[in-house]
């Protein structure tokens, strides 16, 4: 569950929310620049904006996660292999290309790299660089390389909005959230119109930190909480070549306890990971699908998931269909396409509370069906409408709200459960998809 | 690649020549009747066909292979059960509703099935029954036991027509191809505007044949040809719960060679496949996805359907847009998914002849962009324009030609290889599914 369940009537009242949640912890600064260059392989003008993460002083406390696809994106090699540094000093992002197998795209990285350290006055190796956008395409250098000494003059210790303004691509709005524990405070952003795969082909999350938390610790920690908060999110099932998720402490402030430090952290990315999914590309509901009594957490992440990413099943939410029958079939397509043995005799599932599967069977009724369609409507983020040329474009710039299509799905043949957050599938997402780069 | 390269003007021009081809080979006879009813969940009038197959006399040679969805509908469960029968004597088939873990289904298949055999004089267990159509809700068995008699006076022996127009549901168009082979002849029939889970729910496919093919024989040709052919298309991803395909030989003409009829058999069933991803829900591109020199026809078909289903490359192929970056995400997702030690160090990758990708860098440059576009634009079915309410419709009912975007994959790492077809994301597939049962 959320910590909040906030409304928001307004893109201010939205901003200045996220405003009040952004001061920064102890030991960092955030400068942003943004600039027009013309790409080599499309030569259409672009606009990249640089973010530059810095601290105060180098910290070996820092941890990272990278994406598991198989073509993984030059920022992301160069990424893991910081991992075996012994400290971090700054984290430089730029948006509208992403970097990923372009020819000697290792080296540009590694060159930019050393720049933004050369005017930092750190060694190469202590600045970790995050790519998102265009997947294909070679990075700018020189236009980079230019604009950097802009970022660092930026740099202010004040709020870290101008960070989670600066790395957005599609993105609606930006997504920050942050948590005050004993005298120091953690704060995350994240950037993605969809964990996987989104429209500039992203996932890009910062937290930083002033509470001291160990290289070990923080690392143990941060794979415990990304398997319940990024790891159980889908948009659209499309793993990127880019996802990267980095926790930075800058040890200044004791930590009163490494649990609730944990705890924190959870909760933290737990919002943020629901925030990506409500400000997915074309997202008109977000769906809280939780699987429960199940025999083991990844079955139960792995059923929930095949709902998530039922393509049928999301059209009829986007309908505020209650097409009940696209729900198990998806469950049913999961568990006969992997062979699992798992007894589905007990399953009972319901939506909104209302309960539509028991017992091997369908217990539908034409008031059922009501209640159904008007949880769904009440869970909806706006109304759906074309422009006069037939484009679908989300018209908020802000969540209006945090209510879900509540699913469980209870198979009591255990005591495991998941909770992972899914969208519908809507013409939003096509109209953004089918012709974002023209 | 198919058997012909068609293109049809019209659906006039398309109907002459599916009639031309439907000439029932010995020994079968179709009928069909049509009628209104109220089904019990949704208190809102529906039309149903029933689509009867008989043969002049049982025959023991029968084949038939079934959904792997862990929520069979009722009449896979007895299907399957039908398997063990010493014959078949006819095939009984209702849409609207599949009879998906409906209450007391498998029950009502059973009484609904003994009434035809009883107006057919056989035994109940000789009738096999499908059912395709709204998952979730019952069947209205008083209405069809009301409407058998209609369908049995009706059988004639002169064509198939009457069946492949009585199986669908959301489909374009009737779906046949026929082999004539020696004296006798193969004609099937496909049901399924997707193969997995299309809009109303299954995928359905019946051929039948004259040529003596002994039952043994017959079920082990099918599995072989099923794996190429229905089992290597994809629309949506979504396993259905009816998916069914009957082969039956009446027995009454010799077969002068078995592997030629194995080969007439594949061609029918990849010809059908590639028809039901034509035809499917709101498709506008059918791509052919051939993966090559692959340690592992399993792996190769693997990769090809993970392209087959990445929904951000739909989108792109939808709005004709040659986001290649979108294309090896793909591959790249099903390979870190799934932990595969395969090397993707030698991969090659082309769309419509025009190498994209090669030694782990894209290849790109504007003038091969515009050549992109200009393949994928060719192998358009329809032009995209919403009605005036801002609905997304399909504009034909007929398939105006037979190209395929082409895309291929080299992975240079053995010397296996499979064909996928799938089909593009487009409005029209999202205005289908989310509003079809209101």
């Amino acid at each position: 569950m959320p910590s909040t369940s906030l409304t928001f009537t307004s893109p201010e009242a939205h901003r200045s929310w996220l405003t009040s949640q952004a001061t920064l912890p102890a030991g960092f600064r955030v400068g942003t620049t943004r600039f027009d260059f013309v790409p080599r392989e499309a030569p259409k003008p672009a606009k990249m904006t640089l973010t530059l993460i810095a601290l105060d002083k180098p910290s070996p406390d820092f941890a990272a996660v990278f994406t598991k696809n198989a073509f993984p994106g030059a920022p992301v090699i160069v990424g893991r292999s910081r991992l075996a540094e012994p400290a971090i000093g700054a984290i430089l992002v730029n948006n509208k290309i992403s970097n990923v197998c372009a020819p000697g795209g290792v080296d540009t990285a590694n060159r930019i790299c050393a720049e933004a350290a050369r005017l930092l006055g750190m060694p190469p190796a202590q600045v970790l660089p995050s790519s998102t956008g265009v997947i294909g395409w070679g990075l700018p250098e020189e236009s980079i390389i230019t604009h950097l000494p802009q970022a660092v003059a930026s740099l202010t210790k004040e709020s870290m909005m101008p960070a989670a303004e600066g790395i957005v691509t599609t993105d609606l709005y930006p997504k920050l959230r942050s948590v005050q524990l004993g005298g120091g405070r953690i704060v995350g952003i994240a950037k993605g119109a969809g964990m996987i795969e989104p429209n500039m082909a992203t996932m890009l999350v910062y937290i930083l930190t002033d509470l001291v938390v160990p290289r070990e610790q923080l690392r143990a920690i941060l794979s415990r909480v990304i398997e319940t908060s990024f790891n159980s999110i889908s948009i659209d099932s499309d793993t990127s070549t880019s996802d990267t998720v980095v926790a930075v402490s800058s040890g200044l402030v004791p930590c009163p306890d490494l649990v609730a430090f944990e705890n924190a952290l959870r909760q933290i990315c737990t919002d943020l990971a629901e925030d990506v999914v409500r400000n997915g590309e074309g997202v008109r509901h977000v769906m809280r699908i939780q699987v429960r009594n199940a025999p083991s957490f990844p079955l139960a992440r792995a059923l929930a998931k095949a709902i998530a990413n039922a393509p049928l099943f999301k059209c009829a939410v986007a309908g505020n269909d209650p097409n009940v029958g696209r729900l198990v079939q998806a469950i049913g397509k999961h568990v006969g396409a992997h062979n699992l043995q798992v007894d589905l005799s007990r399953l009972r599932a319901s939506i909104g509370g209302i309960e539509i599967f028991s017992a091997g069977a369908f217990r539908l009724n034409p008031e059922k069906e009501l209640a159904l369609v008007a949880h769904l409507k009440g869970a909806e983020l706006y109304v759906s409408k074309p422009d006069a040329d037939g484009i679908f474009s989300a018209p908020i710039h802000h969540p209006p709200h945090e209510r879900c299509v509540e699913i469980e799905v209870d198979l009591g043949t255990g005591s495991e459960q998941a909770t992972v957050f899914g969208a519908d599938l809507t013409h939003e997402y096509v109209s953004e998809n089918a012709d974002y780069r023209s």
